[in-house]
C-alpha cells in the first residue's frame, strides 16, 4: 500500500552521499521508513507463522518495536541522549492518545458504540500501570532529589538507579513473555481471532526480506539523526520536539495503520491490545534495552525525564487509558477527546525548543 | 421555595446604591443569586420542554452553567483574574466532592446502597478525565517552565497556549453536544428518565423570566465583585478562597439541590449525571469561554493555576470520580468521606490568604 | 510457626542491659516482635471470637495495626517524627505491593487465575482512595507553600493543619466503623466466610497473653528505636530507609503472614481485604492517632511528607490499587510486577540517606 513511498529510499541515500541539503535528507530519510518498518512487520509477521504461535508470538512480540528501537539507536550511538528519552516519553504517548484516539475515533464514526473485552483490557491496563509507573521512577527520584542542596553526584545515582530500573524491567519483560506464551496464551490471544493465516513468504525469503529492511532501516535512521540538528533548526523545531512528536509517529507507524484497520472492522479487542500492548513493550524492553545498549556504546543513558511536563503527561496517559478501558466500550467522542489532548501537548512541546537545551 | 430570599435582591439593589457597607452588599447580593438560580433553572427547563429534546437538551446544556458563568465573566471584567481561575477549580472541585459527596450521603442515608448505570457513569467518567486533563495542561506547562531558569517571557506563552487550549475545548465541547443530542441521544438520556413533563408557562412568560433573571443575576453579580475586595479584607477570608469555595457553591446551588433531591428519590443514575456532566461542562464551556471572554473585554486571562494544591487537588477530584464511579454503587459512608475531602481541601485554602497576593 | 523467634526476646533484653552492640540489639529485638506480632493477633481473635461479630469485629479493627501503631509511638516519643512519618508512607506502599504482590503473585503460581469480588474490592478502593488522597492533604500544601517566598510560619500552619486533618479521619474512621459494624455489616465481611471458629482460649487466658505480648512488643520497640541511629549508621542505612522499609516489614508481618495463607488457599477476597483493609487503616486510624499523640507527649508531628518521592509513591500505588482491584481477577504476573515496583522504590529510597538528614 504504501510500497510506493520506497522511492524516497535512493532518494535519501544519494542526497546523504551527495551531501545535500540536511533539511531534505532528514525528509526523505523519515519517509523511507514507514514503508520499511511494513515491510518488515510483514515479513516478521511470515516467520512467524511458520514458525507456529509460541516462538511466532516470542518474534511479533520481540520485533513490534524493532523500527522505534533502531531510530533510538542511532540517536543514542550519536549521543543524542535527550532526543532518545523524548522519542521514549512521546512513543508511550503517541500508542495511547494518537494510536489508540485515532482507532476509536475512525472506528466510532462507522460503528455507533464498539465493545471491548472489559477483561483484557483490564489486565492490559494493569500491566501497562505497572511498568510504566516503575519507568517514572528514576524522573521522580531525580526530581525529588534536585529539591535537596547538598546532594552529591545526583547525575551518577540519577545512572546507577536508571540500570537497576532496567534489569528489573527487562525481568519483568521476559516475565511478561513467559505469561503471554506459556502460562497464559490464552488470555490475550487477540491476534489469533484474525483467523489461520497462511504464510505466503517461504523461510529464506521472508528472513531475506527481514534482514534487507532492518539493515535499510538502519541506514535511515542513521541519515535522519545525523541530519537531525541542522535540519530542525532550519524546519524550526526543536531536537526535543522531533524526539517527542515526529520520531514516535515514523516509528509507530504500522501500529496506527493496524490498530485503525482493526477498529473499522470493529474488532476493539484487537486495536486495544495493539496500542496498550505496544505501551507496555516501550517501558519494559524498549526504554530499558536502550539504557543497556548505552552501556555497551559508552553512553551513559539513564531514565530521567527532565520535562515536568513530560512526566504529568504519562501519568496523564496512563490514567486516561485505565479510563477509558474501564468501561469496555468505546465511541467517537472519546476518540475525538483523546487527540484533542495530544493535540494540545503536541502543541506545548512545540514550545520547549530553546528550553531543552538551557536545562542542561 | 427558596423565592422567599428574593427579598434580599432590593436589599442588596439599596444597598448598593446607598453605598451601603460593602460587607452587606456581599452577603446579600450572594444570597439573592440563589433564588434567582433556581428561577433561571425552571425558566430554561419551560423552555427546553417547549423546543422538543434535541433543542432542548442544548438549551439545558448550555445555560446549565450559566450562573457560575454570569458571576465569572464580571470578576473577569473588573480584572480579578485570580478569583476567576479560583472559580473554575472550585466549580470542579465543588461538583465532585461536594454535590456528589452531599448526593451519595443523603441519598445513602435513606437506602442502604445505591446503584447507578456503571456505562453511563464510565462514559461520563471517562470524558471527565479527558476534558480536566486537557484544560490543565497550561497549568502543568507553566509548572514545568518555571524550572527553567532562561525561558523567556513565559507569561505569553502561558496566554498563547490557553487560548490554544480553549479553541480545542470548545470544540470538543461542540463535538459533545453533537454527541448527546445526534450521534447518540439515546445514552446519556438520564433527564428524561423524569417522565414527560408539561410546560406550565408558555413560551413569552418563560422568555421574560429567563431574560428578568439573567439581568438580574448579573446586576448581582456586579455588586458582589465590587464588594469583593472589601467585603472579604473584612471578612477574614482571602479573594482566593472566595473564589475557590464560596462562588462556586453559590453557582452550583441548582446542582447541588437537583442532584441531592435525586439521590434521595434512590435515583442516583440522575445525580451522578449531573455532579459529573456539571463538572464537565465546567472543563469544557465554562473555562474556555472565559478565556476567549477575556480577549473581547481586553484581559489576558490564562488557564494557568499558581497554587499547585489547586492542580493536585482536581488531579485527585479525577482519580476520586473515577474511583467512586467505577463499581456503579454507592453508600453513605463514601458520601461522607467525600465530604471529608472537601472540608479539609476547603481549611487548606483557607489558609492561603495572603499567599495568593504575594506570588505574583 | 514462628514461636521459636520468641528466643530473640530474652536475647534482645539482655544485650539491652549488659549495654551490648546497638547493632545486635537492634536486629534481635526487631525479630523478637516478629512472633510477638503473631500471638497478639491470635489472642485479639481469641477475644473476637468470644465477644461475637460485632464487638468481635471492632476489636480486630482496632488491634490489627497494634505492632505499627506500638513502634512508631516509641519513635515518636523519642522524637524521631522522620521515622514515624516514613514508616507510614512505608506501611501503606508495604501493604498495597509487597502484602498484595506476594499474595498475588505466590497465590497466582498455584491457581492460574484467581477471582475476587469486584464489588468488595471496588468499595475497599474507593475507601482507599479518599482516606490516602485525605491522608496527602497537608504534603501537598506544604510543599504548595514552599513556592511562595514571603510564606509566614509555615511550620506551625503544616502541624495545625495536620491536626485538622487527624481529627477528620479519625472521624471518617468512626464512621467506618459504623459502617462496616452496623449499617453494612454484610458488605465487608470477609472474614466470616472463613468458617465458624471456634475459641480455644479462655478469655483470662487471652486477656492475659494479649496484655503480655503488648507490653513485650513495646519494650521491644522501645529498644528498637534506642539502638536504631547506631545500628542504621554501623548498617550502611539510612534511618529514614529503616522508617519506610524494615519498620513497615516487621509491623505488617502479621498481615503478609495471613494474607498469602489465603491467596494460595485461593480466598483471595479476603488476600484483598486484608491487604487494602490494612491500608485504609493505616490512613484513618494510625496515622492520625500517631498526631494525636503526639501532642500529648509534647512531639508536634505533622503529616508533611518531606520526600516527594514518597509523596508520588503513595498516589502510584492507589493508582496501581484501583488499577489491579478494578477487574475481579488477579494472575502471578501482576503480583510480580507489584513486587517489581516494591524493589525499585527500595533502591530509590536506599539512596536517600544523607539526604532525608539534609532537609532540614
Amino acid at each position: 500500500m504504501l510500497n510506493w513511498l520506497l522511492i524516497f529510499l535512493p532518494i535519501a541515500v544519494y542526497l546523504e552521499f551527495s551531501h545535500g541539503n540536511p533539511t531534505w535528507i532528514f525528509i526523505a530519510s523519515m519517509i523511507a521508513i514507514l514503508p520499511l518498518a511494513g515491510i518488515m512487520g510483514r515479513a516478521t509477521e511470515e516467520l512467524a507463522i511458520r514458525a507456529g504461535s509460541t516462538v511466532g508470538g516470542l518474534l511479533n512480540a520481540t520485533f513490534g518495536n524493532a523500527t522505534e528501537l533502531i531510530i533510538a539507536f542511532f540517536a543514542l550511538k550519536a549521543g543524542k541522549l535527550e532526543v532518545v528519552k523524548a522519542s521514549i516519553t512521546g512513543s508511550i504517548l503517541g500508542n495511547i492518545l494518537l494510536v489508540l484516539g485515532l482507532a476509536v475515533f475512525l472506528g466510532g464514526l462507522k460503528h455507533k458504540t464498539q465493545v471491548f473485552s472489559q477483561k483484557n483490557a483490564g489486565i492490559l491496563t494493569s500491566l501497562l500501570t505497572l511498568s510504566v509507573l516503575g519507568l517514572l521512577i528514576p524522573a521522580v527520584f531525580d526530581l525529588a532529589s534536585v529539591n535537596f542542596a547538598n546532594f552529591a553526584q545526583p547525575a551518577d545515582l540519577d545512572f546507577r538507579l536508571s540500570v537497576a530500573v532496567a534489569v528489573v524491567l527487562i525481568l519483568i519483560y521476559l516475565g511478561n513473555v513467559y505469561f503471554s506464551l506459556v502460562t497464559h496464551k490464552d488470555l490475550l490471544s487477540g491476534h489469533e481471532e484474525e483467523g489461520h493465516e497462511v504464510a505466503k513468504w517461504s523461510v529464506p525469503k521472508a528472513l531475506g526480506i527481514l534482514l534487507a529492511s532492518t539493515v535499510a532501516v538502519g541506514f535511515m535512521s542513521e541519515f535522519l539523526v545525523g541530519s537531525l540538528e541542522e535540519a530542525s533548526q532550519s524546519l524550526g523545531l526543536s531536537e526535543f520536539f522531533v524526539g517527542i512528536i515526529l520520531i514516535p509517529i515514523i516509528g509507530n507507524a504500522a501500529e496506527h495503520a493496524s490498530a485503525v484497520v482493526f477498529a473499522m472492522k470493529n474488532k476493539m479487542d484487537l486495536a486495544v491490545t495493539i496500542a496498550i500492548g505496544s505501551t507496555i513493550q516501550v517501558a519494559l524492553l524498549v526504554a530499558p534495552l536502550l539504557v543497556l545498549l548505552g552501556l555497551a556504546v559508552g553512553q551513559k543513558m539513564d531514565l530521567v525525564l527532565h520535562n515536568p511536563l513530560e512526566l504529568v503527561a504519562v501519568v496523564a496517559g496512563i490514567v486516561i487509558a485505565n479510563s477509558i478501558a474501564k468501561d469496555g466500550e468505546s465511541n467517537w467522542l472519546e476518540g475525538l477527546m483523546l487527540l484533542g489532548v495530544y493535540v494540545l501537548l503536541a502543541f506545548a512541546f512545540f514550545y520547549f525548543p530553546t528550553v531543552s537545551a538551557a536545562a542542561h
